[in-house]
């Protein structure tokens, strides 16, 4: 049974009425929708945001995540630097963590990458097509060869993030841009995806191929049960293995 | 002095009088005066084909061979399978190995890299814009974030390669195609690159982005001094490294 | 359900008696037993020799296998290329392939990969340790932090093969040497891993961490259905993606 | 000309009569002078130590290094956050930054890599092999196959690091242990080596092999002019990149 928590910022869509007509019960409802509905595997999707106790994520929640995705776009600051600190040792104790769109910029995500994580970016008409490129990874399963957006936030490159371990999308952008928009990290114990379709404005987390892609993004993530401590600097003596 | 040997089939040009207006005196000859041009270290450029005595790159010149830059398209099946074990093997032992354009179907490459190297293709009108996604690579140096190609044949993904070692250009096209379109290897002792622009038709390889790619990517695959000897298995008794 | 064949070229163990006492009933019995015990997924395992009609991989059954498991060592060279090929270009369309050993050095594996796969190497009374150095891949899942093999053939550094995708085992030998002993490739729409200990004159297959690998390493190897059709370069019309 | 600066924290040397004996200049010194002997490449090779003003690297310093040795073990904690931070960026911006055995730990790298940094260890008499396994890279150029360290602190798996970008170097240790003890990563535009040998309180940095793997990492790590701006997220409207 692999335990997701959806967390989202919660902001646009109290501020701003095309955010709220797109999604009435925040994206995160619908992220947690489209989860639990095209994972198939036993799963169990519960949601949490900024506003909440804890900024959503207090010690028992996060202990109870086996898989973190993440929407934040406005409030990255909000988030304090505790929280980013907890995510990030959590998931290299194994929790799996998956950024959506302006998460790539959320401290969290910044923190394990190490990188200043920026892109070009245009709030226009740009249609995105999502691309496979790797057809033979589980986050591809079910997936048709392209994806097409019919209006996104465009996001380009230069993308300033380490190499991905495995790139499995590639976006275009009507505006003739590319962006690696489908990219898997393991960062200690703990397996990060970043999917970067999904601009608020836009109904793009309603769309079957990007629903598809959210759901295996979460089950690939799921790596086992969470390490119960972090890990540290052993001293070892001489032949410490040999009575194991 | 890194000795460069460019080599092209050197069919189009000879009976298409399109490609014979764009590059008179082969393609390859274009290319060898682009790195002649651009290389910013001591460099001796030759070039061959596959009519030549020994299909262009008898024993002696491919042992006289640092850097091979390859291009082919309609007569790979003609390049006999022992060049290509040959090509191969002096590359495991450290000579550069760049391919160009249809070179990715080209024997030697696909022994290499030991995948189908297939992709989508496409014929037309096609704008192709490369991106640099990796600003920091040797190959990158110099260019500018995007090198617009006006016209150029569409190779899009899903491109049947081995994950690149490192992935330094991505290319989008009018149709919005994606193509991983510089891509490293590396292979035994010796670095292979393949990039994706070039179709004969039109005017790519005399275009100032593009030769400072090809310059570029020629002293980026030279390693040094080239094996005299292929790697074997070593039976190596114990204590053997202890004397040196 | 994982259709898994186990294929041993079976010489060793018809030839040599001490190979015979420890697998009486030929290394890939041991094998195919190891994984039915310890594989958590429904899986059916078969077994398959060189001395078999087709080599033992005629073509129904290379179609009716996920993951082919190959042991090899002094029969490499009497596997057809037209075998090697066919199991190529399964990988290529998705099949798990698992090489033990000196099936390092055999044909399919060879090809795969596109170097020389050498290696030093000594028969002597090496102790060997098998560390994970990434205890969060699937395939260090329940293995201990090293696998102690009392006697094994030492493998060493430089071996020549691509980085691999994926690092997971690095053993080290009483006499010193080090050795990249687990090491994930993608390959097309295939998955390989190599998995070096397994001298057949000692009972390694017979130790529970090692099991443990093997069958870890096939269900890791297991990418869903393989494609009925080898990929092809397809000439795809501007808006071939719009009707879909 | 590539200008370098060797920062240690400088603590050993002055309170531990062992460690004095071995580097009466100071660790930074020894380094530097095998860097100035080594590196076949026109270099200006500076030190600086935690003591100095600015804890060694004051903005108008950092400002003038291409690439940054950095040697530290006890005094970790000393270093400010924002020091830490101004060389992480500097890294993104190009800056080469080569981390030394306990700088492992230290606040800039465990910043670029998002991960614990933590391994196993021990002082004791181990002899640490230090093997080549990418003999064609070029931070393994002139190195023999192996560098036989006669004693040195065992540092062993599993290391919590992110997947080298590129795996030079591998040790094993008396005690049977190994590590991945040369590693590079690429961050942003910068390029990181990470090289684990050298405990304080033996001779290791005045190794011809380990000096030449200083020199080599220096050079390589050295990626032309350092960005002058930090990257930023640039809002990019339709066409930005036609005027070009």
């Amino acid at each position: 049974m692999i335990r997701v928590t959806v967390w989202n910022e919660f902001v646009h869509e109290r501020t701003n009425d095309v955010v709220a007509s797109i999604y009435p019960d925040g994206i995160h409802e619908e992220i947690a929708r489209a989860v639990r509905e095209l994972a198939e595997v036993p799963i169990e999707v519960r949601t949490a945001t900024l506003g909440d106790p804890g900024q959503g994520l207090p010690e028992r929640v996060l202990e109870e995540t086996d898989v973190l995705v993440w929407w934040g776009h406005v409030a990255h600051d909000d988030v304090t630097d505790e929280l980013a600190a907890r995510v990030q040792a959590r998931v290299l104790r194994g929790m799996g963590f998956v950024a959506l769109h302006s998460a790539v910029l959320a401290k969290p995500f910044v923190r394990l990458l190490g990188t200043t994580c920026t892109f070009r970016w245009r709030e226009g008409d740009d249609r995105q097509l999502v691309w496979v490129v790797d057809p033979g990874h589980p986050i591809a399963r079910g997936l048709p060869e392209v994806i097409v957006v019919p209006r996104d936030e465009m996001y380009g490159e230069p993308f300033d993030i380490p190499a991905p371990d495995e790139l499995v999308l590639v976006s275009s952008f009507s505006g003739g841009e590319v962006f690696r928009s489908g990219c898997c990290f393991r960062r200690g114990d703990g397996r990060v995806f970043y999917f970067s379709p999904g601009h608020e404005t836009h109904p793009v987390y309603r769309q079957p191929g990007i629903r598809r892609v959210l759901a295996n993004a979460v089950v690939w993530a799921f790596g086992g049960p969470v390490r119960s401590d972090e890990r540290r600097a052993l001293q070892s003596p001489a032949g410490w293995f040999e009575q194991a």
